[in-house]
């Protein structure tokens, strides 16, 4: 987060402060290690050259090799991790005496060095950009190297402070945003991929709607981005919505706007929070835009159908299938690709398990399926679900082809939402109620969620 | 540092979190105290009503009773600082097992709960105000009760991550800026007064630039504004520079750039560093404007000379004055008033004590006085010192009606300010570098300081 | 209307044009008459010649001893008004052969070659501005010179083509704006003065709106301002709406909005219509940001009453009063000072006197008074008299304490706008249609109106 | 040119208006013909009235079929001409008495009344639009008929002075432009075309620039752009810039730019002088952001070359060729296409000839071909003629392959300029001037110019 200085008077202070570092008594050699230049980086007590010490941080983190990255990463959790005997004699000194003081010191013999390097590297031009790619990479290093996971504990401590609701700022896309933007929204669509300009031109026509979240630390990105498309019904199907010929809708005729793909562009930020105001405010605006609109409500993907239903397959009690079900569906699970004649006579087993997953029958005490979580977490309740919903190769693999709406009723959002929040309890449309409630609930078990709340009407 | 939402849906979710308030089993009464009203903003989960319940509370703190007040702070010293118990525990249980989660849990242990309660109050609407304007009430009340301290630790801890250098943007200050921007202007300026909007007119006049620093979550509030004057000449004297009816001079002609006063407006971010660039930036795009400039310098008052002299001369060796000199110091400080006359015999014993005095030479490790300590560590030199460069009450009060400047040259600004941060060497003119050392220093005591530098011409 | 170059080119122009100038072979002198000047304008076929001519030219023009200021319009009229000899010429050749060519010529020989020399002064820098103050001295002159209208007629229609209504936009004038503007709303108020900030800033009170319309060309310049009271009712004192100590109404709670303030800034622009909208949009702007507004008028001064009832008194039948009633208003006609208690006895007289003078029964086929053609002209109706409305020394000087309430009622402002445009109709409320039916029109004269209409409730 | 009225006033106008229309007397029908429809547009007295009329017109004028318009601009020719009797009654009146009245008549009777009923379609919402619109339209008949010319000259007289150079502004355009915006520059491009959208962010790269004017009433049609490539050479070669796959160059490390591709983009606006300073501008624009940039060129074609010499080399005497050359010629021209293998034997023939012809040697009174006129007008010097710089179809067709190069000399553009405008003078290189001079000028005859001037090194 470097400041928005007048320009180049970064780069000269930073210059000067290089120019300060050479004459130091002993300056890390240019090859030296990482080590030495990350202490040199905590060492410094004046402004300059402190940046230029981060500064070259910065520089020398983006391009790592792989060994180096690992030794990088072992450096944080290890020499700029916590002083473990520094903080045990803190403990005793504050244990034998209550001082401020003693608490203070305890308080900074807690905090690991390498919060501080990493305040000190997100003051260098560029700084926060190295930290939220270094942390996609520490992201992909936690499953092998468990040790890692104190360090991500604070590169999510620091990014979270960072990147808070309060600097995120709302801003429409469309035709005539910057190309250099549309670039990237092509890029980091992964939902529903944008093949080229002209599907990339559909998505933003006039009974389109796009809108992204932008920080101003990281100015030309944006954060998530959030496509809509506007219509007369509650959409069950999303290829006529990205068909690059379709013919375009009057928006004043609209009486639903259909969020189709929510997108996080930046995988270094994952888990970071941004609130759960963001799809409340793209409510707000396009209600505000057009006010005849009535229905606000996703066609979502369940990427996690698949992936968990293999697993729960296997334990016979858990999902009560009849075995003839069971066995069909097992057989489906093993099928390298599956079509619309595959999936056809297992309709009813499909759709009443997807339910039950989503709506917390099955499967943990919350739903694991994120894209559920992100909508029930604002306070969205589960709609309906769509078989043959995305017959796309990637539709068919994660689901089975099906997709959900979740519906975002502005009077009931805040209430779904603390429910949610404080006791886990999903909100449902009576159709989906009633589809769960057609199958008895598993014998209870250590892991079951207490009951859906129902709002819809 | 609330978010910058679409206009009204703030409000709305805090009206839904209000009614979701209201309806908890055992709400806190209207009436209820502070205290129950803290634990429920510490207390919930949900957004909405977090939100709720800290913008309740902001609304409270504006209208405290001075008892209230007491109350409150007392509250956040006990009530809401560290537990003691839990610190205790945790650090025993990470003594037996060196496992993150025990570090982790300690940590948290150490961290008083208020810092928490002020980060969901900053969430609200109005609540970076609110915080504000509670640590300058706060601030009043250190003296008389130290045990705020640690309150205050945890207030500064916070402002410094919110108001880091990293956001402030610089903005130039003229007779085309808001009325109401100026208004604050000529009230905020505390160094020499703006009596009326001729005057404020004067201060931005072709011949003057104001530039001001401006945050995100304070936006019509200029933190730190700096007044320049330019001239042709090192400017030894205030009064013809605010003069209302002095004539302008062609801003082309000049080549002298003076800072003439420097607010910082807000009284609850004392000593919140807004880093050492603010004057480097202001100088940059002074030089971007007008590429003739060759000089810039401050033309300073030294707050703090009358105060430290008074306790000073009674210390017989300190200052190594010749015994009727130090009498007729003694006299003169004693006077309720002083004028030109008054000062006239003892103008070289005053401008010698002053020099050594900012100069490093006399008084602790590092100037006592805020002015210098400001501008030594942004890297500036102590240039020369002006006999009745102030003429003004206050300026004859407060020290003897010298005035000083100080001297910016980009060159060496980060040298000299690294020299200053690191060992506390003081950049001097040759000219003040001479005036220092006809005196000899007196015999070395424990805080006496290492030699200054000079790097003047 | 100089273009938004990128600084400086157009100097670089100009100085370019300037050394060619100064190359052509029989230069005008430094001293020269203005007559050569304008000529060299006319003459110079290269761009940069001609932006250079005319640049001078504008310079020149903006220091005119009062001789060259009328041996200069006289040049316009006579040397650079079309010429008499070419006209019939042309004609004679269109006559004989009816040829496009023929008529294009006849075309161009009627054209008084100053409208190209304007067109010229108008490229150059500060040349709209020159000639708008041009034009203002011109109007102070054609009392005395009759023979100055035609030129007169040639700056209208530049000035009326340059400042169309297409090129004006509207912005809200409040506390938040520059305070050079704000300078400038001070000095050309004229209808109630503001007399200082005080009083200037409580015009722009949360409980008062201020709206300009700018030109392009003039950036700077609020060609014309308006000034709106919000209230509760429909005012019918200004007093108590300019008082600078009256405290502020919470504009949510107000129902009526008050246009007690419209200035013209630019004496030069006289007479140049920016269309009818103005007011509209100033209308339309309040509903959108306080819906719950429910009328809008003007509180508005009659300035021409006291001046048309004078010669009005001298002629017997035409007023049809009574010998009495004629004898007093004569007597208090002929007072150099007027204050309520003279008024009082005549109440009834002079309300009547007002509401026929700006009904449209007495006097000229439009009304005289400048401010009700202005309002009628949009529409606008005539609502209602407020005796003792300005009891300041001009408003009781100019319209005995008189004002107005013109109604602005969206519905039926086109209606009445082109009953007004097409037939001199005037729209009255009721109340006026009463007051003036009471009194038996006078005898038919050549001049009298039609019959007003009646649009209030 | 419509006003920029707050959203949604116009319209409640024009409705208001249209309203008001119906109410009239005798409406024409729906169905009535255009001319009935313009005659009531210049009827209107009420500004709602005229909107709503002209309106309608704006709109009708959209979809005329081809009979329809033939008929329109025969009705703009005749019915809305001047009327020949008025003219002659006027000035018969004029020469009989000299009176400003008279004159004034004459004048209103010159004007055919089709200026004021475009000045009127002009002001309703997107009529500056249907006039560019019509104005191609009507171009395209002038050939054929030749009684449309008055049309046009009315049509050129009014959009030049609303699109004249004052209201142009110039930006610049690159990747990070909107997408709509670059889909125009996109289209528009005919001198270089663009084929995809990887070709267009080619020609956006860092090493290439691109500017354009736009004007208030048309916002977002770029009128001309020029596309820039900053290199290191005097471009002699037009492929290798526009290679979508050719590396970047560093811009800092630029010493040259080069213009290769000017485009004006409405055909309606043809022959509409936009002024000398456009590309100036472009130059001072570059030399601030780059100011080591020391060369400022185009890489131009020469469109008019190939078919200028077909007829030429009918005239025997003309080209001053030996009779081989000339049957060589005659032959290469009636190729149907040409490749470098035919060129190869007539270089230094094309050569002279194109140096004869654009150097004012050959050829009518001033260079017949645009591009010359354009750059020759604007200043800049012929420099160099370049061999196969276009290898293109398009280029070998036009112009044999040659490109040419005017150079940009700012010390020397308005002198040039003067020259070309007053003397028809033609600026060239000491390369040019001597292939010019090596071929015995032809024997004087009437159109002959006077010899060029030489200002390059």
């Amino acid at each position: 987060m470097t400041a928005p200085l007048i320009g180049g008077i970064l780069d000269q202070i930073i210059e000067a402060g290089r120019r300060l570092l050479s004459q130091q008594s002993s300056p890390a050699a240019p090859g030296a290690g990482l080590d030495a230049l990350c202490a040199r980086v905590l060492a410094q007590r004046g402004e300059a050259t402190a940046l230029a010490a981060a500064s070259e941080l910065a520089a020398r983190l983006e391009r790592l090799t792989p060994a180096e990255e690992t030794k990088f990463f072992r450096t944080l959790a290890t020499r700029f991790g916590a002083d473990r005997e520094k903080i045990l004699a803190a403990a005793e000194a504050y244990r034998r005496e209550d001082s401020p003081a003693h608490l203070h010191q305890l308080g900074e013999a807690v905090e690991a060095p390498r919060q501080e390097l990493l305040r000190r590297l997100n003051m260098a031009p560029g700084g926060t950009r190295a930290i939220v790619s270094l942390r996609e990479r520490l992201l992909g290093r936690l499953a092998e190297d468990p040790a890692l996971r104190a360090v991500d504990a604070d590169f999510q401590h620091l990014l979270g402070s960072w990147f808070n609701r309060g600097f995120l700022y709302l801003e429409r896309i469309d035709w005539n945003s910057p190309a250099s933007l549309l670039e990237k929204i092509k890029r980091y669509e992964s939902v529903h991929e944008i093949a080229n300009w002209s599907d990339l031109r559909r998505r933003l026509a006039p009974d389109r709607r796009c809108f992204a979240f932008f920080h101003p630390a990281l100015k030309d990105e944006p954060l998530i981005f959030i496509e809509v498309a506007l219509g007369r019904e509650l959409a069950s199907s999303i290829q006529p919505i990205i068909d690059p010929d379709a013919s375009a809708l009057d928006p004043a005729t609209a009486t639903h706007a259909i969020f189709f793909s929510i997108n996080n562009s930046l995988n270094g930020l994952r888990g970071i929070s941004f609130g759960n105001f963001l799809i409340k405010q793209v409510v707000v605006e396009l209600q505000r835009e057009l006010p005849q609109l009535k229905t606000f409500a996703t066609l979502s993907p369940i990427p996690s159908l698949r992936g968990w239903l293999g697993p729960a397959l296997a334990d016979a009690a858990g999902l009560d299938l009849d075995p003839a079900e069971r066995q069909a569906l097992s057989a489906l699970q093993q099928k390298p690709s599956v079509d619309a004649t595959d999936l056809a006579p297992l309709r009813d087993s499909l759709t009443g398990l997807c339910a039950r997953y989503l709506g917390g029958v099955l499967g943990g005490p919350r739903p694991a399926d994120p894209v559920a979580r992100f909508h029930l977490g604002n306070g969205a309740r589960l709609e309906r679900i769509n078989w043959l919903g995305d017959v796309s190769p990637k539709g068919l693999q994660q689901s089975f082809g099906m997709l959900v709406n979740y519906y975002y009723d502005l009077d009931n959002l805040e209430l779904n939402h603390e429910a949610f929040a404080e006791a886990g309890k999903v909100a449902l449309s009576k159709e989906l109620a009633r589809l769960i409630a057609a199958k008895p609930r598993p014998k209870a078990r250590p892991n079951d969620r207490t009951p859906a709340i129902v709002t819809g009407s």
